[in-house]
């Protein structure tokens, strides 16, 4: 019998427990999951022979080695700040380990002890990092197969609500850490090459420099620089690339919008602002508009920020009651992006019913002998419902797949590595088609600039 | 003979030593001037037998001690974080300390024991901090004694260059730190009163929100606001004021202009751009532009941020031949806020003739029993010459006065302090007279709201 420590039970990882329980049986598994909190892991697992449920104090450094000590390899779906104790533990008892989150510098210094001990370290498993590397360097790999020089690489994800559930005027409800989506983009320069030409645009102007993609079957929808788009470019291979794009997915005219809170400095998440416990919403808003003795704060608001009183956008915003001063927002020393993610929390937080779906677009152009060519890759992944929703789905299946394949030596180049290899790809992409997860690729004519490409 | 010491000697001094030379005779005194460099101290001091000029290191803490231990009182002329080792040792050795600089908790750490020593530490005694404490304490100290209710607050303070050597189209030179001007505004947003009510604007939105000024005699100004204004409201005894703002001057338009760069995010200082020395002019620009295989770096920038080809802000745009590919800006290693720099340092250096000008408009907004009334209170100063500069006087000179008055026991009262009592700024404000230095204040119809505040 192989036993699998999984840490963590928290939201993202239903499928991921759901997996290892229904595979228990046929591939001999033993599942220890451990959490201060285990009400979905009782809720997935129930009383399974194959399971034990643990409430151990994972930061008390014996119960944890102990833990760890006990099993064959371990999954750690804590915050990506707490890995790092996890893998001293492993690295020192022998043991596999898997985990979705980034590779740190930290966990990079284990490699040489990891290697040496032929254990597998695979991080960056889940979906965007996980699913985006392995669908993009399934594609770069076969283009570099047949001498195909890469020219232009881009690629997007966004955790989205699904159609049937969309509901409001922005196409949009929180499928994720609603705090990373109020500070999204902040924190430094959005980078990234065009054309050869190094890019960069600053946070005030990022919502306005979107991208229009067109998704089979879903529509169009909308896409916004991530911060550092060069960060893979080496990982990946791609040196001489000329066109090298990461992005955000939205629906579109959501960038458009959420541009009116950025104008304003809503997000600003650097200071607190006096008296926030007392602001009604309208007070918030009218904190950021010039004082007047006579004009209402919605003139101000589109005066100063040239809204039209028609424009789809307008309607955006009454739709979230921005102008109310009936109640206060509630919050004390807050800063305004906790401010504006409390108004939007109330608006924007899935329904019972709700749906969730995530969208991937991975742009390949290429050069082969003379002639140009390009290939995009799609995928949409729908939740079932509010447990297995699309975003546990695509983080927690790669997790489990690659857990099962590295028991079993399909995937064994020991190292601390993330899965851009074509013994981890391959396999694993493979496996995810029984569960819905599809990537639609086919040849287009290659387009070094895209003509939807919006700079307003 | 009363001994001083003047540790630091650059160019905001020359006012200062000369002030000090000139009143050696008649105030019985002995100055010291250390630095590393001392050309502008030998220019100024010239072979004068009340003066030495050392060129001792202030950071060897045996010399500093000696060279402090052997005066009365110390001026303190280095950049603000070098004053803390001659503070600790001027309260040692029971000297009294003059600087131009923000009083630091460190040094208001020392308040205590400088009190038990009878010393003045006096700080904050230049221009803006300074000028700009003594004249607007002394209005409110007046308006109170007459059972004013202070209602508005407004004060404003620029560096510019005087009418008759301003030859460019921005109306603007640098008369101070360059890079000060090139990052002025980032690191916090703006937050000032405005008729009872807080008002915040971010960095990206700070060139927009400008207000108009009139100075008798010179014309239509703009003021944008600075970062804390709110930071002196209990020091000045505001508690209960409506409206309290500070903001920075510049001739009208400049702003307006300036936006162009913060939009673009070419003031950014927080990243290294790639192969910066290799940019030209027209390469840095496109940097922050959308790619196009077809429209030129002009119509790209003026249709991002909707430029008609005939606005005044496109022509001073030109004049700093921003488009220019013919050679590079040739900075390594350097961000945009450091390559931007350069390029405006080749254009916006005070030429050997010009004069700069110091202009600050104070706006005092009171109740008076029933009645509303407001005095306004105006400085202009130009320089006499590049030695002499406007930036010179009003920053040093009140540090020599200071000083005298403390020597002379006219300034007593000890404690670490900034120059808000009538016991400093009386006295000092009067002799300032005497160089030109006089503010001309009147009573002028209250103004709750500047019709004349832009919001664009």
């Amino acid at each position: 019998m192989r036993k699998i420590l999984l840490i963590g039970a928290g939201k993202s990882t239903s499928s991921l427990m759901n997996y290892l329980k229904e595979k228990s049986e046929i591939e001999d598994l033993h599942i220890t999951v451990v959490d201060k909190n285990l009400d979905l892991a009782k809720r997935i697992m129930g009383d399974h022979p194959r399971v034990s449920l643990q409430n151990i104090d994972i930061f008390n450094d014996e119960a944890r080695y102990n833990a760890i000590n006990n099993v064959d390899i371990v999954i750690s779906m804590l915050p990506a700040r707490f890995h790092m104790q996890v893998a001293r533990d492993a690295v020192k008892l022998g043991k596999h380990m898997v985990t979705a989150s980034y590779i740190s510098k930290e966990l990079m210094e284990l490699d040489a002890e990891v290697k040496a001990k032929s254990l597998v370290f695979m991080n960056e498993i889940g979906l965007d990092p996980g699913i985006d590397h392995m669908s993009a360097m399934r594609v770069i790999d076969q283009i570099k197969s047949k001498d195909g020089k890469m020219l232009l690489f881009e690629s997007f994800t966004g955790g989205l609500v699904a159609p049937e559930s969309d509901d409001n005027l922005w196409h949009y409800k929180f499928t994720w850490n609603p705090r990373n989506v109020v500070v999204a983009g902040q924190g430094g320069v959005a980078k990234f090459l065009h054309a050869g030409e190094f890019k960069y645009i600053p946070y005030h102007k990022l919502f306005r420099r979107t991208e229009f993609l067109n998704i089979d079957g879903y529509g169009q929808f909308e896409a916004l620089p991530n911060r550092d788009s060069l960060k893979y470019q080496n990982i990946y291979g791609l040196e001489d690339i000329r066109t090298l794009y990461r992005g955000t997915i939205r629906r579109v005219g959501y960038s458009r919008a959420w541009n009116v809170f950025v104008q304003l400095g809503m997000t600003d998440d650097t200071y607190e602002m006096e008296n926030s416990e007392d602001l009604t919403k309208r007070d918030f808003i009218n904190a950021f508009l010039p004082y007047s003795p006579t004009d209402s704060v919605e003139l101000k608001l589109r005066q100063y920020l040239k809204i039209e009183q028609d424009d789809e956008l307008w309607f955006k915003l009454l739709e979230l009651d921005l102008f109310d001063d009936k109640s206060k927002i509630g919050l004390k020393n807050a800063t305004p992006a906790q401010l504006l993610q409390k108004i939007l929390e109330d608006k924007w937080t899935l329904k019972p019913d709700d749906k969730d779906m995530i969208v991937m677009y991975h742009k390949f152009g290429y050069k082969q002998g003379e002639e140009l060519k390009q290939i995009d890759s799609q995928l949409v992944v729908k939740g079932d419902d509010q447990i297995y929703t699309a975003m546990a789905k695509t983080v927690g299946l790669p997790v489990a797949i690659a857990t099962i394949k590295i028991l079993n030596g399909e995937i064994k180049t020991p190292g601390v590595q993330l899965p851009i290899t074509a013994e981890v790809y391959n396999p694993i992409l493979k496996e995810l088609e029984d569960y819905s997860v599809v990537f639609n690729e086919k040849e287009v004519p290659f387009q070094c600039y895209n003509p939807n490409f919006v700079a307003g």
